[in-house]
């Protein structure tokens, strides 16, 4: 039920060997961090290239983790692209889930579930989802 | 049922200008990197100060995540010490769980919990939990 | 006399919220890592895409830095693509050097100057820069 | 000329497994965040635990990089403590200076020198030394 859409955005990233640690893998924590710039692409991709910066600073709009969840299937390594897809999973009236799959040579390396909560950026409060945003997120939400 | 063990390891992390985001908070990707560098401490105040570096190149026993879970309550800034208490959940035969809570100035800031599992560090094979490393572990399991 | 070469390699990067910091630039510390992130990306564009994870592992020639130098001009943002030039300015016996500029908008904002010597990698022991690496290097020197 | 003083800043970094690239030693990109790091503590240490954050914030001083030069001369690993010590070594009028030593087992393993510019932090204009600020620095400023 939670499988990939067609229409899931798909995010190149390079791996590199700083993203490494001596087990010659990527590092637990890099791919933490690859998760979370993979959403922000998201963003990017489906709002003109506005991405958490411009929502932050000329949007007012956070859209902070509340939580994030991870599994670790297989190692990633600089031998290949690294895959992400992404696409959102739920839309509450002020949350937002996205899902996170990563791979390379067509192996499920990774895969990472988080929920946000979309604030006032600059007073840091919980708000309901601008609707202008909304209408463009329900266009990527799973169809059940 | 969670709750800490008086025992729990603390570990003190400053907190820096780098590590926050234009929000003037800690970045997302940051945080989960403290709950690592946090159970990597953990196993250096546990074992003579071999954390996982010494026990995959010295011990050849490697703990990959396979799970990574968190959960973020409140901000985390360079204002105050953060600190990371850290305990193990649960030992499984090849299995060991970690939660660690983030608080700064006595409010819980963030949750993680993780599993990982033991291998053959050079073989990336997974593997029984080494004896003298449960014998230790286990004294610092929560009683039920 | 330092000028760039019209062939030097144009190397694309991201910048993403996660790599700003509280004066809503990126972090001095991020920037220096990007350069390190375009040198990478040098070696593999010109042999095969083997960068320095393939360089080390595969081929067992490392390329320690002993030397790295930048200047910041002007603040990077998220808002552009941030665009590294890189080449190699100089090839000795047993090192190399190499230049970086990074540029948004058409403005200069950082240059870096490398130096790095090659090694044995299991060894850590300095060694001749390998003459078929030395025969693509020399392709791409300045001319003076 | 350029010796350590001895009332140089001892700043104290447990290197981790996540630091370490697949040489087995700490990535490049990490020692230079480590200068950073320590550079960010001395002014923590000297102005009542105020690093940049503070001064960015609440005194609306910048004191963004203009150079960074680092030389490495021996690895890092997880192995020992690494001691950073810090120290001013030039106060102009609108600019500061600073040194960092990276030690480990007695061995010097990298050195750097910054150079910043002080600006009003809401302007990233540059300005003079605030006067407060410039009493404390010179305390610590080589005597030649």
């Amino acid at each position: 039920m939670n499988s990939r859409p067609t229409n899931a955005f798909k995010y190149c990233i390079r791996v590199s060997w700083g993203d490494c640690d001596p087990a010659k893998i990527v590092y637990t924590g890099r791919l933490t961090n690859f998760s979370l710039d993979a959403i922000n692409a998201w963003w990017g991709d489906k709002f003109d290239g506005d991405g958490w910066y411009q929502m932050e600073l000329d949007k007012n709009v956070g859209t902070p983790f509340v939580r994030f969840e991870m599994d670790f299937h297989q190692p990633v390594t600089p031998r290949e692209t690294l895959y992400c897809f992404v696409w959102p999973l739920r839309l509450g009236n002020t949350s937002i889930s996205f899902r996170v799959e990563g791979e390379q040579g067509g192996n499920l390396c990774f895969s990472a579930r988080t929920v946000s909560v979309f604030t006032i950026a600059d007073q840091f409060e919980k708000r309901a989802a601008p609707e202008e945003m909304r209408r463009v997120i329900e266009m990527y939400l799973p169809s059940d």
